[in-house]
């Protein structure tokens, strides 16, 4: 079977790997859909970020949806054929953090396709994965293993939601328009926001953007007094998700924050001065949202209910042949929004 | 009367002023104690801080207490004779801040001794003082009026506590033993922080914070590594208040919080680098704390029913002739914690 | 011009009063539509509730919406053909609770159609109506009156969703599927349940819960067994809004609800049971809701907006000339849901 | 050696049991001291409470401190020698609730001296007695196991605590001054509480109080309005902690809390009627409070810096050859507060 593999910066290859057998409460899957994503990305164009290097060739991907192919011992409530959205998070449940429900933070996590920890933990883009059976999600009759590969990341912005608490009457405002952004809004949108409106340096990603629930883009390079306008008075917006990592949004947006807004960080990236005379005086509350827990069966219960629509925002699917050509594809925001491999 | 007026950067006069009489809803007080604070400093040493500067001669000092002389018309629960803690904040009570229960963020503030508007708020530094009945509170039988004049500062880091929540069970960890520092301590010792660390890089000023409930003092600048430990794990601080302003305090501080900590921010200055892998990956949640509103009330209250006792950080009083030696004393953090006019 | 006027139980009458000019701040409306309440149905039916009696006749209703026809002076942001929903609730913004953003506890209400307060405050079920200005929110383009009518009764609902914090994820059952009972459903499914049940003891109004959202609906008369599979384990729901202010709904409700679940109360009625050994054991957080604030102009947002359809609730429109009419309808839940008179 | 064993309602016998080694993980105790508690009283005096009865002798008592004796293999961080104070508490670890850190809603539960699950989970009034190391919880130089016995008890008003949230500024009521009761005294005071007032309807209790930090006691049976005096206005305490379970305590106090105000329920006992009408009129919010989990490591560490004295409870201590005329003592709440056995 064939692996997207990660050997160093730029160097992505499409190689054979023997399929394993399924252990004991393990199932065996044929992944059909795969997503690419930011972290992927960054492997893919640096090698990593930060402290975080790929030090040995890694198997990528850890948004991936498949069917069931091979049942292991002990496993209940999957059968063969049943269709999965696999999550890549398998914290150790035993840690204080995990004991504490805190299971992002779990001391020993094993996460799909991370250089985290030595030796790293392989990712789901291959074409028969073993997973454990705690990590397969149902996908409803009817559900496409294309949705169930975008459980992961729209899990990422339910819990980015859940950091801010209730959006009961809120403006919101989410800068930077890739895939987690524009999963933002219509994580958003589901919860009650009133208004949502949506940053990006370039036109391109904004015109998703709209099709899932914004009210209003931005492109802040064009037209910053747009932006500027939220501002007026000691600011408006009440909520803001900072999905780029960019420093210039994060400190362009602090000054259209009203008084104890709450500003949830989803975006890694570079440092990013911080004014503390606008922190403090207008008492901002800024939370750092990683990854997530319980919102990933969260993620596929609402695509399961088609409360949320996550279709419009698939601009791509490539063969897994083609990884490289799709990793480039997704590198470049003027001519995709989610790109997929069809595995 | 005397007043002490700031005049620009560096040149602080005790003048002349003639008193004035109350009005409706108004008393007269002779101020008999008044604290400098750092942004006192601030107008003495640099003409204000960021975009507030010293426009005109402007009267200093919000940190003062007195001993009530007159009554105005429709004044109820004041007598004459009455000590009171004078709070320097008015706000409107009309704005749309100000009916949300959130004063500190009044659209139309009047603050004692500030030149955020034009013409500035002068303050409080003066041997006769009106003010409106409700700015001022109380003080019991038996409290002087040095302690009176500790309230405000006092209410300032109350409403650090506030937006903390609960300390119950908490290791927190206080950066920068100036006065607001220090009174962090008495606060958080207050409201049951479990275990309460304080740093500086001066050891002059740790010497205070054992006296008022401080478990142990860091001299950063000497021993960074006894701050590292702290680092431990995730980290080992579940709630820490940031007093210094400081970007290397902010920063090396960020190492040694827990995942899903509190970091309250009391101290302005300059801009600070925010590592956002830091502010993600530990879903740190940030929360700046501005003045007060209703924690004066309580300053006073908690100062009144002695739960607490400020008197260990008074360094020095100076009479208001010698406004510039205590202004000169009080920027010597080497020589001075809380210094004291008596007007 | 005439107006809906209670004098006693089972004494209601329409009677033509004279109309009066706005004053300053103030505007005339003519009314369009009134939808009946719960309360109007008390005093109708029982000369009021509890202590609350009427002991001089007063004008009923309090969910109205109409067209400016005349504007007072000092009123801006107001003209003469706008259609507006009338909130029925004029708080003294000077009060303790007022400047603490808590206006629906305000100790000077002014409430239409209220005998809380002697004399009473009369309600809005007439044809010429003189509002404060604030009181006043403008319709959107090809909003209906008969859609405006509903911002009062679902903002009683929103506020109960803010009570009851981010519905995130969250199983949410309603007991009780009156009119509150019913918006509450619009409201959950707005702010993001996951999964809504809705109980209620007759067939009739649960046949409108499905239109506005519910996923299933009850009948705990006829099958108390489908409510009791809820129980299993320690209980499966998170969050409940009871609505009926039944005793049985209540306690039959606390079997169903998980450890830590909270209980949002709006119906008002009877005292009920409460079984300290489930509260304690379950530590249930029970949380009363009350009228509502800033929800009236969300509610009036949301429906501008067009994020909530409540029109599906609407069972019966009558002319003002048959109000008795109207409230006999009303009271009969087996034959509408909400009445709303044309005036 | 001897335990103290439960039959039926008021046949309570100290019998001797065989000493147990400790296996892989555990510890061999020999306990010193052992407190009486409310739930052990119901067990003496009526053989359980609702539907938990004892069904076979069960070895009673939760709130024990002792020396470590004996050391199962793989125990760390414990040594011979090393006084414990002794959690009751077991939690599973592995089922949903724990997973989510709520211990305390544990599936799995084993609790000492706790009939809720058959056969029944033996308590620790044995002078020998085998735990879990992670049970265990060293008492600090100078602590004695007296005061370590009371860590249970306390734990239990500590979480009550952490469901009130913060404390700060808050008038804090409590209802029934029994050996709950009265630690809540020190766990509010030492949370930061403003005022505390505290009742019961006798007076021997109530002269323990202000020993601990309450600042009013009022006997309610003989001064009803002095508890009455505190509902003017909509009533003007923030937080109480009900720990009577008598309906009369309840029902009465709600006229005392002010809008938006908790109730934190500690007291089992009979149903309560439950207002409606001042649960939704005054937004109150009831949260139940059960047990405890890293409460207890906290209880520890407060006795153990000496943060609260909780020796001034202590009013009796009986041999355990004399466990009856210690339980009938604890029984009589006009002659005894805490009473311990000395095992």
């Amino acid at each position: 079977m064939k692996a997207v593999i990660i050997h160093a910066a730029k160097d992505l290859r499409v190689e054979q790997r023997s399929a394993a057998e399924p252990g004991t409460g393990q199932v065996g899957i044929t992944i059909g859909a795969g997503g690419i994503c930011g972290s992927d990305l960054h492997y893919y164009n640096h090698g990593g970020f930060g402290a975080v290097r790929v030090r040995h060739p890694m198997v990528l991907g850890h948004e991936v949806a498949g069917t069931v192919t091979a049942i292991g011992p002990d496993v209940k409530n999957l059968a063969v054929g049943d269709k999965v959205a696999v999550s890549p998070s398998l914290p150790c449940n035993q840690c204080e953090y995990c004991l504490a429900g805190q299971q992002n933070h779990c001391l020993d996590m094993r996460y799909y396709g991370s250089a985290m920890r030595n030796p790293h933990v392989d990712g789901a883009f291959q074409q028969q994965l073993v997973a454990e059976a705690r990590q397969c999600h149902k996908l409803a009759e009817g559900i496409s293993l294309v949705e169930g590969a975008f459980a992961e990341p729209f899990a990422v912005t339910l819990h980015a939601i859940r950091r801010a608490g209730s959006l009961l009457g809120k403006r919101v405002l989410i800068t930077g328009c890739g895939p987690i952004g524009a999963l933002c809004v219509i994580a958003a949108r589901a919860h009650g926001a009133s208004e949502i409106i949506i940053t990006d340096v370039l036109d391109a990603p904004l015109t998703f953007a709209p099709k899932v629930g914004a009210d209003r883009t931005i492109n802040v390079a064009d037209a910053p007094e747009s932006l500027a306008a939220l501002a007026s008075g000691k600011g408006s917006v009440d909520v803001m998700f900072e999905a780029s990592g960019n420093a210039a949004a994060f400190t362009s947006a602090l000054s259209v924050l009203r008084p104890r807004s709450i500003l949830v960080q989803l975006g890694m990236g570079e440092d990013v001065p911080l004014p503390l005379s606008v922190l403090v005086g207008k008492e901002i509350d800024i939370r750092g949202s990683f990854r997530f827990h319980e919102e990933f069966a969260l993620a596929v219960d609402l695509i399961n209910r088609r409360r949320v629509d996550v279709m419009p925002l698939l601009s791509d699917t490539l063969p897994i042949e083609d990884a490289v050509a799709a990793f480039e594809l997704a590198s470049d925001r003027s001519r995709s929004m989610k790109v997929q491999l069809a595995l």
